[in-house]
């Protein structure tokens, strides 16, 4: 710990201030293996937060896709190479046969600067809406997107938000019909005043598992009249999938494909490469044509031979592995857990995820539902402090948010579930 | 050639029209080492291209930093890790003492669109002024400084071009006092504008090599004046070191110290860890800081151990090789080349350029200086017919670009003048 003090002022001396850290006490890591973490003391952490290492920390594959493209080629798509083309191919294979072409990036953040400008190719128009509990990313175009701070100069003028849904407060009464068509509406009453105002509309922006906003549970068909209102409109609707794609729900390869629609456009990042920087955008191939041509798109490292061979050891990973099929086995029998510990802890407001994404939320009372974000602070701590690594969330700040690497086993959830049990018992 | 059809196609199918592609015929690349390419036919190319594989092809340090790093750790800067701290330390000991903190990026754009906001952040003002002829990155922020494209919704109204510096045909004379201050007279035009206008001024931002412009050759002090105007007006000077930095031009580490000035804000890209996705933005901690208060930055894969790894490597192959020096002396042999090739070839109307970062221009007349656009296309595609590999750039779309892997030799040297005769004699 003495050498934490040291790191870290290295870290504010080269890195500057303000830079956001893990845990009251930050960890030191030195290795990483499937769903395991080390820090500088030879401490073994179980993770249950890291979704970029998605088929596991340093798996042995991607390693070695990496290791042996590196050696023979790593050049840019101004050249001819298969490598592209090949994982274009077998990407697009796993979505609705309309999303049958891709753009690849290096991060969820280009990939949805870029999803932004392809509505506009195709619509002429500018206006945005998204949720006001949501993050797509970090350049300046789509930090617009985030109501977290306003940005020199102001917010672009050009963005709507709509309130995330919340499936344990839910707007218009209980989730059903009524919560599905409050969403709906406020959307509608959002592409209106960007109807009347210069920019137009041109996209919604959304990720279908809500994932930021604390993923809810959403009924099926929850989106279907939002859609229908953004196409009735000549909108898009860009699905940011960079959370649940890949399996992670266990339901579906998709995010959307869980939810029950077909987006426009598709965006993709962290867990694409396993933490190689690889990000991408599928869309159907006019879409993409007439982005390229309004906007003469070149991405230098984008496709690049070494991050498709990655990205590629990632979907073969998961397919051979049958990564989905074990997140939605072993996210089904965490939940049950977290329903046995329910019954014991009446912190546990409600449970809530799906496959290897979920989380529990805490309250300072069952009835009221009164959010308890500082109590949540104190138990993710004690879990890092116990070696169980777990991230908080959603509107409220009062949700773990619960997404580790897909090799994620009962054995390892059971681990994490007596760890809450004994957190939660010390309360 | 009957396999570059098919996969053309593949291309158009999967990646979508209007995708750019270097050469009428385009090059299928399957192998690189040091400064060479192979095809899938086995043909060997000289890269006299590529500035990306800066320490050359697949060099085996950085493979194997690379595997070594991805097989022990690969996370995000919200736990501690020294390789970030290492690496920071060792990047910023090469720049002038008041730059001396760093920001890392996937992407030289990201890089960009981060030091647009840093400026932003100091000045609490958002105008911009670039040249006329540049390209910064593809974020939709960074897109908005070049002149290529008029963007969906127009320009933003807070970007002011200034004519790029033309060495051969100097505005206001000669290159020397006045061809300086012709320059920053126009940048001082452009402040006047800005501070006139709602978006007030906040930065200049420069390739201090003016690389996308054709390099012209600059006379000490060139831009001094310059930033003598951008600080009393109290904005930033931004450079942009994608193309110049990493000894690039055989005299400095970074551009901005060959061309006699400090900016406060550096950006990074390209060659910076021999194409592994890496970025970044140097600057003073203070500078860094007010960004990160202002903004509140994170991104995923920037500044992960791998990356810093790979970024590590290429450091010290540039020291440990001696790459500088040997751009230097290559470089100044090469352009020795160039002028006895001119003596026989009246289409060589200038040979520019630093370090193993050169060019020559082609016009159709010496005494008008007559750009040949057309010419310089069929000599850059006849040198790839011969197994050269080199671009076109320039205001005028004359000059030939050759920026080569750093371990370019004198033989290479040899071999792309040699070829460069034959087709220039062929013409």
């Amino acid at each position: 710990m003495a050498g934490n003090a040291a790191l870290l002022a290295r870290r504010e001396r080269l890195l500057g201030r303000n830079m956001s850290l893990f845990y009251e006490e930050p960890v030191h890591l030195t290795r990483g293996e499937g769903v395991w973490l080390w820090d500088e003391e030879g401490r073994r952490y179980l993770d249950c937060y890291n979704n970029v290492p998605h088929v596991g920390h340093c798996h042995p594959r991607v390693v070695e896709a990496i290791t042996r493209q590196a050696s023979m080629l790593n050049t840019h798509t101004r050249y001819l190479h298969e490598g592209i083309l090949d994982y274009v191919e077998r990407l697009t294979a796993t979505f609705d046969a309309d999303l049958n072409a891709a753009i690849l990036t290096c991060t969820g953040s280009e990939a949805n600067d870029v999803a932004l400008r392809m509505a506009q190719a195709v619509t002429g128009r500018t206006g945005v809406i998204a949720t006001d509990h949501t993050y797509h990313g970090n350049t300046t175009a789509v930090s617009q997107l985030s109501t977290r701070m306003p940005p020199v100069g102001g917010f672009g003028g050009h963005v709507r938000h709509v309130p995330a849904p919340d499936s344990y407060r839910p707007l218009g009464g209980e989730p059903g019909e009524a919560f599905a068509a409050a969403f709906a509406g406020k959307v509608e009453e959002a592409i209106a005043s960007l109807q009347a105002s210069p920019y137009g509309f041109s996209a919604l922006i959304i990720d279908p598992f809500f994932a930021n906003e604390g993923f809810p549970d959403l009924p099926p068909g929850f989106l279907d009249r939002t859609v229908l209102a953004v196409r009735k409109a000549g909108g898009l609707v860009i699905a940011d999938e960079v959370q649940p794609g890949f399996g992670r729900t266990g339901s579906h390869m998709w995010g959307h494909q869980r939810t029950g629609f077909v987006p426009d456009v598709v965006t993709l990042g962290k867990p694409m490469a396993n933490g190689h920087p690889v990000g991408g955008v599928v869309a159907n191939i006019d879409t993409l044509s007439a982005f390229r041509k309004a906007f003469r798109y070149f991405n230098t490292f984008g496709g690049n031979p070494v991050s498709c061979a990655a990205a590629m050891a990632v979907i073969e990973v998961i397919e051979e592995e049958k990564l989905i099929e074990n997140a939605r086995t072993v996210g089904a029998h965490a939940r049950a857990g977290f329903q046995r510990l329910a019954a014991k802890h009446a912190v546990i407001g409600d449970i809530r995820g799906s496959g290897l994404f979920m989380g529990t939320e805490f309250v300072l009372d069952r009835s009221t539902k009164e959010p308890a974000p500082e109590l949540a602070t104190r138990i993710v701590n004690a879990m890092r402090e116990r070696g169980v690594l777990m991230g908080k969330i959603g509107v409220h700040q009062c949700a773990t948010k619960i997404r580790p690497p897909m090799p994620f086993s009962r054995e390892h959830a059971d681990l994490m579930l007596s760890t809450l049990d004994d957190v939660l018992s010390g309360l």
